[in-house]
């Protein structure tokens, strides 16, 4: 990096992780740190310029073995803007086929020196087995219905950017809880930082246990949505359920599809949030979903690159300290 | 770069493009300026150190709805070779899958903050309307049966630099014309550049309207190749045709196919082109591909990388201009 | 590279190589010239910044025939810590399919001007047939059941490392020597090297010829492991075998499958090898595999970054001579 450039990273970052496996264990701090290193990135981002040398020769290995292009290319930028070398390693085809294990593939790639690896699995638990296994960094990049930590740190970038703050906001998570990481890490994120919860969907869609994170459970969206500040919506994962729960699209979007008339109870100000990829006229209106007045579903994929750099940077950094080792 | 290379863009190219979505609607200059630029790549790429820093810190992202190893190749070389981050992105296999449109994958994209998306797509028109919805330069890299402007290019440098000019030559296209998007941005660029096109084909294989752009149309290789200097021919694209269009691959080898019997009747210095990959023994004889003297086949490859170095050069630069954004 | 970085390539290594095709035909100067090189790339993968800037500036195209996610991304890893531009292709789903030939293929990606092609088929001699064709330095990454050279190299360097030399050693290698290209490259390294190699498998399983090449063969693990210095277990390829020849894995895994019982012949500080992926509980017992003492798996993958890289340097480099042309 050139002198000219303002270097986010010139005053190393206080955090220190070694592995980012789940929100559920951040402190209030660490969120903080993680999201005003991010604010830096945005900016860089929108630069024509946009490469740093902070992780210059440092190796990722985006380790998916789950499709998802939008999360592993927002990855592979992240990585390669703050000057990383970066690999894509897509699983399920490859050696699994010949019958390697799991833990045999991690131990593989870990002994290719890698400082960080982001493991996305089908598996709830799987990056979990896996950052045991390993001696760099990891990140885990959705892990079944379990956590989807940097998701869950985008959309607290995107929120706290427009409001200023997320302590004392109300945000109604809506959908299909039951096979979401994505609400199991927000959850975790909003009431780390003071955000009072609701989920709203119907009882099928709501899994175990919800009740003791501190949450409000709602069914009908006209009380989840009442003077709520943040809407966010969840993708209908038809394609994780087991055929008896698979609800009728129709009744599903008549009842839990959020359009202007439901979201007319939320605050006048109030926003809408998607993690994407969203099924339209499914769990979202396509005049919400397009509203540039009350959307911010294009700015959460813009702060997922920053969220992204601020992780990678963070957990590279965090391998050289002779601390992380012994954790 | 260091000081002891020669450098292409120290005199910034006087081009501004926002897209490059065809050669319909280029000026003569326009195509002129690429040319020339493409030309100092051209000797970028023979030398052992083909590093340029011009694009450093850009990022460009490959779009394929359809694969196509040979173009994405030559589109991810040539962004890499000027300094660039480079994307790879396969579609169809994911983001699609799970229900999300095309055009929230390239809003998705776009938001991620990519200076230039090259797309390649199977429905005429489809880059089009995605270039309209984002605000990055947008590259065709295909898109149907409609354009595919870098091909046209390639064939332009690699006509101009064996036969020193392109005007007043007689350029024959010979073959499935229907399903060539090759054939279509050729015809524009070709006309352009003051060349005269002969279409020669099947009537099954001549699109309807083609008489419009003021080409001669041919159904038999000796009127068509009579005395003209450079022998286009095209693949054969069964993938794409209905099964009642599906010539008998013999009779059209005998009718169509390019052998040094038919060649005979061009000029005694007419050159061979065809845009790959080759079905041998279809539309073209192995004798007459491999001929040394007459094929440039090879040298449209090479002529490929150092063309979409130059398109992705100048749209890259483009976007840093004021008035791109308001166009 | 900063001059405060120690360059393994400063004093430039005298090897020359225009290809590695095979271990066969390399000389014993040539194969410590590499292992010398490989050495101190090995301290470099250890940095937390890994990269170089030898090769920058230089293409190298990975052309995988055949998947395998563990060697590209070795190849790939080697290539980008020493500052090349690395691309990926992965045939059989694209060109391929559109009925381009294989030479086709290969010298479509010569006329984009690559320094070194690594090259994985499934056809034994593939990659010396192509490496005809193209201009660059090619690298055969396995091809069928004859050769896989840097995986050769990579067991050889870990030997070395853990044994000080590789002359005089009893190496057994053993399993499924009649699909392994890499028991036959390790055949023909050991014996170049001095070592004393036997081979212990099933008749089935051992291919016509191998008594030609000098080595002990042993249908008895009892007498095949018997007092030596290194176990060499070898993957049991079910997916390349015929139907009659897939031997029951658990008779196989009894008579043939390592485990500590079978160990105990060698000698007290035999060193076990596998080259990955395992099937654990078929060639390979779970406790051998890892032993932390006795199995060298982990360090063999470590090993191939570094010797890819020597090889990568090597052939990259020895393109540049005039010589090199005229070969």
């Amino acid at each position: 990096m050139t002198s000219s450039q303002p270097s986010p990273q010139s005053d190393a970052p206080a955090l220190r992780l070694q592995h980012l496996l789940g929100i559920e264990g951040l402190s209030r701090p660490d969120i903080e740190a993680l999201l005003d290193l991010s604010d830096r990135y945005v900016d860089l981002n929108r630069r024509a310029e946009k490469k740093m040398s902070s992780l210059r020769g440092r190796t990722i290995i985006n380790l998916f073995f789950e499709d998802s292009t939008r999360t592993r290319t927002s990855f592979e930028l992240a990585g390669k803007r703050l000057g990383a070398d970066v690999l894509n390693m897509s699983v399920g085809t490859s050696s699994v086929k010949k019958g390697e294990t799991l833990i045999d593939t991690a131990v593989t790639l870990n002994a290719m020196h890698p400082d960080v690896l982001t493991i996305r699995h089908g598996d709830s638990g799987a990056v979990h087995l896996l950052a045991q296994k390993v001696n760099c960094g990891v990140i885990n990049a959705g892990d079944g219905s379990h956590e989807h930590p940097t998701q869950a740190l985008l959309d607290a970038l995107t929120i706290r950017r427009r409001k200023g703050d997320i302590t004392g906001l109300t945000v109604a998570i809506c959908g299909d809880v039951a096979h979401s990481r994505v609400a199991r890490s927000n959850i975790h994120l909003l009431s780390i930082m003071g955000a009072r919860v609701r989920i709203v969907a119907p009882p099928t869609l709501i899994p175990a246990g919800l009740d003791r994170l501190g949450v409000e459970i709602h069914h009908d969206m006209r009380t989840g949505l009442a003077d709520c500040d943040i809407v966010m919506m969840l993708r209908l994962q038809n394609e994780r359920m087991q055929a008896s729960y698979i609800p009728s699209v129709r009744e599903y979007y008549k009842l839990f599809g959020l359009d202007h008339e439901k979201l007319a109870v939320a605050k006048p100000d109030a926003l809408v949030m998607h993690p994407g990829p969203m099924n339209r006229g499914v769990e979202i209106d396509s005049d919400v979903a397009d509203d540039i007045e009350r959307s911010l579903i294009r700015e959460q994929v813009e702060m997922g690159v920053a969220v992204r750099m601020a992780c990678l940077e963070v957990l590279a950094q965090s391998q050289l300290e002779p601390w992380a080792k012994n954790q």
